[in-house]
């Protein structure tokens, strides 16, 4: 949350003897101040998976040498890496229906600084949230979806992200179904926000189907859409406790809050690039 | 919690106006002096749920007689009804394997005089247990199960729950699925431990399911047993914040501490004659 | 939540026998039908609390003779008593300062229809918020506060209040002391949300001496303002976990989450009739 | 959790560049294979924390010449530092009063194989307890303690501590306030539970108090005893909601349950070298 220019590297490779000390002394000769490091290592699938920031004054590489300084010791880790910096605010186009809790919040926690992104497009099936839009003054562009416009609605969204140079994408209750096509140009870069703790209760009507269960506990959880619904990796989930008093009504709107704060996770941490993927989990250095 | 001697009646019927009066006006009328009560009214299926509890000191009915008193008002509103007295110790008979963990925590909440009951058996298809139930002097019946013999080693058991007097029976971490005719024989009388936050991952292994599809919670169910496997009704759920930092033997062992809990929260919430069962679901009265 | 028109009646009084009876027959008599009804029993203190509400339509009462009706059994049980109806709704007038978190959470379930109250007047010692009242449509009045001018401003505050009818104040961290001639105006229909799990941190700069304190937990209280700083009655209580890897900046903002949630609970009680109070505690009927 | 011959180094020194790069390369040079490595660095204490645990089959270190190797890099860093090895099992002495749910709960977590740690001794001021010391074959001694004879009771206890080579202590609910001499003499390794959130309800009788105040949520916190009561550095805290329904003896009751996992994580904790203090708090690395 400081105001530092820092950058963030995010390793993630084979788990093998001297990467630390590689890496440590790579940043170390470079003259940079580490911040924070956190690592974590999958013994099971011998995987290493790494996060360090480092304050970018003093640092004596330029970012857009990183690269060719960095390579030697990516190529001989086999790693796949990612280098951010704070400087750089990510794009982010939220999609919603006509729920507004979820887009509240998240308009909200960006104009109180708490989110470190651009919004630069609301997109919407339904007009009902362009209020809203509004008292945020972030542009919203309304495009109907029916069971004969799919492809074409998805067309016009994808030109509408490109045109805005969008990085990732927010499901903030959007009550359709993206195609893989469409998810297929955002991998891992699609955040949706499911009204159950999965799996139990995916697909549609989770808190009917909770009512009805009989839970004593309804959740929320936010993960990366994949090709198969409701089945990506979890970024985040939450519970709050119910009782018998608590009608269906209830669930709905305690659920609500469940969803606003798992959501909005996932979203800052997303930005902070704090989450790393592998084995369709989710890494969340904190 | 108290010592006094108290009765506890527990309605179900469908609602209608005057109820509460008849069973006020009833027990004003022969002098209870009422400790407790608790009501519930589901709206959708226009029932009325009452666990009403009274000091039987000064209560001009005597036990025996409750039910020709009673039954006037009984009939008049169709309702399901059962009294119970804090005089009869409800006698349990707890069934385990090889993990031991909710039996030993069962026995001590027993001993320390939490749960008020009698606990006249543990059976067990192993002996692992047997210090435990020897430490805290409760009879302990071992009998082997195995592919060939289940349907004898089910008529021992239910010989057994007979000849102990047995009101109710707890699956402490009992690892054989018990038969239909079993369950027949104790009717919502059965609560049952499942390892997972139900319906999520219901059946075998759950731990291990829940690490590999990389939830951020592990939860615990304790549900009466129904002859649809882990569909019970729930009395009791919890979760537990996991991260990516648990291994499977650390959601394990976490997990044990959430089973522990909710697994003695429904057997003191059973005993104390606070869940009441309805479409599928419970009413636990606090 | 539902829309029916409905009656709420609290009553606090000493425990005695054929309390219950009366007021249900009473209600019974008079064609109530009975929607949700919770008492409590203070066995310590001899005290009886109970709300119930029904479903006016069929009621034969009008409301404005209900007193005459009811008074005959107030008297008899010494009764402490209080009708709300759901077509009142209560006028909240909402303090802040610069802090907008709890304002923005607050006006959001304003108009998304989840608290059933009017909200005629935004009051702040600074412009900070003013948007927000805009965005919502709320008047907005600043009054400057400083050491000088207190008692003024009060005064004109006052004034605001009495002209728009103010039923209660909800201090949305407001970052001043009220006087407690400002309080005996509206006694116990004042409601504060303060920073700590009460009592733990109370005064000043709450997330500063917790995290001095290393403590693993941190907490926000809404509680009823009463002269003794930060002593009132508790309304709600919540707490998020923390750990070393959280700088005081995200306590603060950390935080900030719990106290929307716990301010917006105890606003939305107040406003339903579910808090009662007694020996400087509150029951909160769910 | 691992069976693997295990070294933890804990580091704790001033913050400057290299220090990570000179420990890892350190550990790389002597093949140390690492299974866990985590840091913190405080930013405005300028300080930097390090808990790094490595596979000791490979490592070309003795650990007696461990000292030795490692000093130069110690000496040019300032370090704090201390090695421990998983095949040392810290001897642990349990103080008791005459609760005995943490007692019980620590006894089955041992036998259980969870604590990797001895228990050489039980002390206690009452013999209430003995029964437990037996089933789990523990050593019992009983030690009356009145004002007349605290100083020679202490003597007696700290005679026994060093007899059984006791590395540290845990009061698990131990009703007698240790002497200041005694704490010297145990200094950040005798580990307490509060029943209750701290720094609320410090001192005396927290339940009672809790329950006086009207508090939404009941809790528990260990922590490392200090000269000052109740005031020493924080290892573990957790909580649990309440309502009005719960008279004090469900708070004493469901208290007990969050006193023991508050405990037993701090035991744990501590046995497997994650706490590090400083400036009266702890970081726990997990």
């Amino acid at each position: 949350m400081s105001n530092k220019a820092t950058a963030i590297l995010l390793i993630s490779c084979p788990d093998q003897k001297g990467l630390v000390a590689a890496i440590a002394d790579f940043l170390y000769q470079h003259n940079a101040n580490i911040l924070h490091a956190d690592q974590h290592q999958d013994a099971e699938l011998g995987l290493f998976l790494m996060r360090v920031e480092w304050d970018l004054s003093g640092f004596d590489i330029d970012t857009s040498d990183f690269n060719n300084a960095f390579s030697p010791i990516a190529t001989r880790f086999q790693m796949q890496w990612r280098l951010a910096t704070s400087a750089h605010r990510p794009r982010l186009a939220i999609f919603v229906s006509r729920y507004d809790h979820c887009l509240a919040d998240l308009l909200y926690r960006y104009q109180a600084g708490e989110l470190n992104c651009e919004i630069p497009i609301i997109i919407s099936n339904h007009t009902d949230t362009q209020w809203l839009a509004e008292a945020y003054r972030i542009p919203f562009q309304h495009i109907v979806i029916n069971k004969d416009n799919k492809a074409e609605a998805e067309a016009e969204q994808l030109a509408i992200l490109r045109k805005n140079h969008v990085d990732f994408v927010v499901l903030a209750r959007y009550m359709q179904v993206l195609s893989p096509d469409f998810i297929r140009h955002y991998p891992n870069r699609i955040i949706n926000i499911h009204h159950s703790f999965l799996p139990a209760f995916h697909g549609a009507k989770p808190y009917h189907r909770a009512f009805e269960r009989g839970v004593k506990l309804i959740g929320a959880t936010s993960h990366y859409v994949t090709e198969i619904l409701d089945d990506g990796p979890i970024i985040e989930q939450d519970v709050a406790r119910i009782s018998h008093r608590d009608d269906l009504e209830d669930l709905i709107r305690r659920g609500a809050d469940l969803e606003k704060i798992v959501l909005s996770r996932a979203v800052r941490w997303h930005i902070e690039n704090r989450v790393l993927l592998y084995a369709n989990k989710t890494v969340v250095f904190d």
